[in-house]
């Protein structure tokens, strides 16, 4: 998992188990599997889409039972269609029953995201435009939806509160202004809603401009406004029919909250066979 | 929360703000906020839906900074339209302000997943069917999730692999047959896929049968069969488009995969004015 | 351990390691034993009994030190006499002598569980009734204790308050009836406390009746009443003298909360040698 | 709790609490209780006996529902006779009914533990010993078990390998003698299993000397060997019918493992009515 | 706690008293103070230096027990001279006692930290040069050593591995070059070890150069070289008795591992008297 | 890590590496270093002497990827001059750079610790006095920094308030003297402030008195008239340049809370290099 080595995730696989096994475990499997019986499974795409999650599944697998054997053959990244084998498992029954809905939660949750993401990164293509993500994560999964998103082809916004400077309209109303006194180390980023708002920011000394609900036509005039001193980023209105027209405005990043916080899961499902 | 204590939520708030916060906290509210400012804000729907997750968000605010006082305007279960008020808030600026999107990322995602419920709910009024949900959750927020589907409407399937037994092709692919021996105190559910499949099955002693992935017209002949002996539930290709005609067919309940899954945030936001 | 994977009780373990050792560690240990000893030890049983928490055991030794080699001579479910090894373990004498009283500690208290259960089990043989457990069980080692009394051959009743309803005395107290609406996948219990009560019952739609406190000439009259059309269980005033009594009247299930909450510890020892 | 401040107990009775409410909660409660209902309740004693874990029953309801009051009528070290009242509990009936169990199981345990104590501390009452608790506890319950020793009447041997060094026959079996440097602050004790043994320990430097599995005959023997210069302490065998034949020998402590590990429950109740 | 909510110190405060309480307590207090005394303390610098820690301290007594009260008379970045009070503290005595080394641990080392950062900062008063602090802080303590620089006059450097790009000596000798894709919300720093290698960075899209390890000499000619363009921080060699001469180069910034990993404490003392 | 397993120390370790990695985890290596690069490193002592940590540096840089090696060159208690080699590390470059900070940060302190301990073991080389450290530690570190001291040749006092019963004049002020009924494997230490107070305490039962704060003169007399009847122990105003001539006064024992509180940390670095 680039950014992070796999095992800072396995306290949040193992709340994933305790939501799932309770105290009394699978009673199903435990009822009607015998101990002894060994599978084959195959973990498949059902719909075409973008993988990510599959190395986090793996580990769930693998935490449950360290017996259990898994090969990715779709890794973080790949594209599938309808029929793709992403992981291959092989190893006592029980357990791979036992995890199956667990690590298909993760995966079917994190390609939803990366297969989202890269939808709406093909509709700009050919512009000079980036997808970005934004802070509207599901809590407890920020890190893994971040990941998903690269997979996806988006770029990540800043991780949190604490990577970086963001002065937002609310921060304004507070504040009266946008001045701040900042590390060295730090970058600040403004949110305007007007050319006027614009004018002002830029006679800060600031990285970027967040340039909120604005039509493609008033995008344009502020692209031309800040003529290449900062970066730009549109927010606000982002859809997929609607992103394309946004990104030929010439901005440098569009935020889309909704590549996290609004992508549908991909439909993936296990098919297992005795062994 | 009905089901919970709210306090059993802290460690997950907790951990969503560690995911923000980091070690060095929200730098822009540091930077820009003067310390000893107040305001008031209100959480304000941006779209109409079904609000969850507000006592959730309450305690978020609360939690960061126990003298913000927060008033629920539009508690768990209420319906809302663009405008509506769900929380008023007032207290010291910056821990507002920085524990906004926190909050906001909880509410929206319940709300989301309330709001598509119900449009479920709505879809097959004056059925005699119910809409449920499954395990199909995201980890970490399975409580949450359950809940946020009773506010829309639905009911809850079994919360986890512990609390019934619920055996599906994988098991029967493995162990060769549905026979089990389980405690008094736990019901049992069969996964068929044919009409063939659903008579050896009621020829067990089973409480509930899960009719999956059949049309509406196998379904009407699998409720005739089963004739009011053991619950009927379908599953499978269930959409809004779709959902009313599997209603019609009379299942018990009708189990919907999207609702906890894919669905999309509800929006909202916060205004604020300093005081 | 049938239910939960083994690694999920590590946590357990290592609290209880936390408790034992503090900060300065094992400080006999590292007075006197030389870093470099190795040792072949045995644990013994030193009275008869039923086997629990063999597996917990050995992972205790293997937790504290990864290169200690347990062998499972008697394991979870077996019969002990006086004398019979249950683990055989090797390795640095050091961390062998460290984790003996904590893994004597869950292995005595189980075999304890597993024990006494076998002993209501035996005193009921012949009969149709099944001894199972309650709620009334030691804090943090719920799981456990359910375990070991399966393996003294008898059954669990619900595991948790979420798993299957149970409506007592004190809801009936405060709800004024026992009419509950309840999901589609949870079985209904009803405690009742004299055959008035119970013909109320039986006109609820209920799985399972509690018979609390009634007398053997009671019990029998009530499960004529039921006469098989619920799942009949017995509570209360059960003793080793007098279960055989209450099983003879015909009852399903005889819940005893003394065999997970009084049940004295299996008396077992560490033999160890130098190698 | 003298020993240990309240709230550092919390996390385990959380951990009492996930194990009984899981995901789903308390469906009983929450299927058939008004979430407006009120309710009076006590927790009541069926037996006589020695109450220990008051404190830690009426933090349990407490830490589920803030809003619940709890009056302690018999504190820990009380004793109760049947119908004593040992908590008086109001507030709201839900909460109440959810934390009955986890209340009881700590007050029932803890309060064995004591009720034993005492049996123990009054067999010996006029001669000179003292009963001591051992490592013998119950994982994850060290400092409340060795806390209700004191309230039984008891006193506490050491609370973990880090306090102080007892050297046994296992020790001695792989090191080849007593002889171990330990820090200023650190008592030292050694294990004999026979006057031979208490010779050559009594050549070192030691504080306690631990007469194992001795015979009253042997005992008084080594008592008069000792001669007051070590304190001396008895072990193995100790049963309520031969405790004070072994406190008569003149030995200065009397170890006894079953108080801790073998205590049946303290019979308790909770009874209700609504308000 | 500037940054991040007091609250979130509380698993690092609780994990100290774990360290110093384990299962025991505090047997002293337990053993020589009686329950009901009550007493005033104070806590009392016994050496001048500059305060940091005052509010974890306060926090810490508090979470001990709720009811000792404790008023700030130092609070953080005050200065103190022998015998200043920091803070008052009143309530049961034996919790002021339990606590007191803890709260002095945490704020004898913040203030300590502090205290040397402030002598760093006054060595180079008059200059343009800021004192800024490293990652090499105390592994659990860093959001609250980074706190103490502040209050010390020094300002942070980033955070963290996650908050800003830093290529160091062992990066290029890996990867062989400076050239880095990165967000376009982190900013980039080089470090460079001669002017060589100082013109090839400025080729490089950076935000600030690492002057590592050169002579005041060397540090002018770099600050020339760079000419404003970015941002200039020294590194390497910095002592009390070397930082002026490197601040006279006229380097943006200076940073000092010693502030965080070398602080003496600052000497503390807490005063009682009984009431 | 006599003491305790290595393991139990893996939390401390993570707690670290989520300080540094935050959410998006080492923003640098994954810009620069190509995800297949290998290296070797090596650690390596900037500056002459003793080390402790190695084994915690190894395992830091293994949790975070079991597929680095690390060979221990120098182990805690080893003499380093500079150049010398502590650890030599291969394998995949990232993890190697990423847990280079981590893994310094222990080592660099806890030889810092033993450094400073082993100045002032040598300080009193000759005499008969011991150098022993207090509870002044680093909240979190307690365990490691007690044996970093017995890796400087320092021995330990007391870990917690758990393990021995120390009266300091705090709780005389309260209690009112110093008799206190204590367990009878706990030792008992007494501080006294002059040689009245010492003829007090001597008619105690003590093993120990704390000498605080005596010129050598005074403490010359004070072990005259203690005689060998207990242990002496001479605190406060200990330095390196005072401490021969306590030590020459006869105590036995001399604590010293500057070894733990106030070490500067050894200097060592990081060499790479790209296989």
């Amino acid at each position: 998992m680039a950014g992070l080595p796999i095992a800072a995730f396995d306290e949040l696989i193992w709340s994933a188990f305790r939501e799932d096994l309770g105290v009394a475990g699978d009673i199903t499997t435990n009822a009607i599997i015998p101990p002894a019986s060994t599978c084959e499974a195959a973990i498949v795409a059902r719909e075409a889409g973008r993988i990510a999650g599959a190395e986090i599944a793996a580990r769930t697998f693998w935490l449950l039972d360290s017996s259990i054997r898994v090969e990715m053959q779709a890794p973080d990244g790949a594209a599938v269609t309808p029929g793709s084998v992403v992981l291959k498992i092989s190893g006592p029954a029980g357990p791979v029953l036992t995890a199956e809905r667990t690590a298909l939660n993760f995966l079917g949750h994190l390609s939803g995201v990366a297969t989202l993401t890269e939808r709406y990164v093909r509709a700009i293509e050919g512009t000079k435009s980036t997808i970005v993500c934004t802070r509207k994560t599901t809590p407890g999964l920020r890190a893994l939806e971040k990941h998903a998103v690269r997979m996806g082809g988006g770029q990540n916004h800043r991780f949190g509160l604490d990577q970086a400077v963001l002065i937002k309209d609310n921060h304004i109303a507070v504040a009266g202004g946008v001045r701040a006194a900042v590390g060295h180390m730090v970058k600040v980023e403004v949110e305007v809603d007007s050319l006027e708002q614009l004018k002002e920011a830029l006679e800060e000394q600031i990285d970027t401009v967040l340039l909120d609900n604005m039509s493609p036509h008033t995008l344009c005039e502020a692209v031309q406004l800040v003529s290449g001193r900062v970066t730009t980023e549109a927010s606000g209105g982002v859809r997929l029919d609607t992103v394309r027209a946004i990104a030929e405005t010439g901005v440098d990043l569009i935020s889309v909250g909704a590549i996290t916080a609004s992508a549908p899961k991909l439909d993936l499902g296990m098919d297992i066979s005795k062994l």
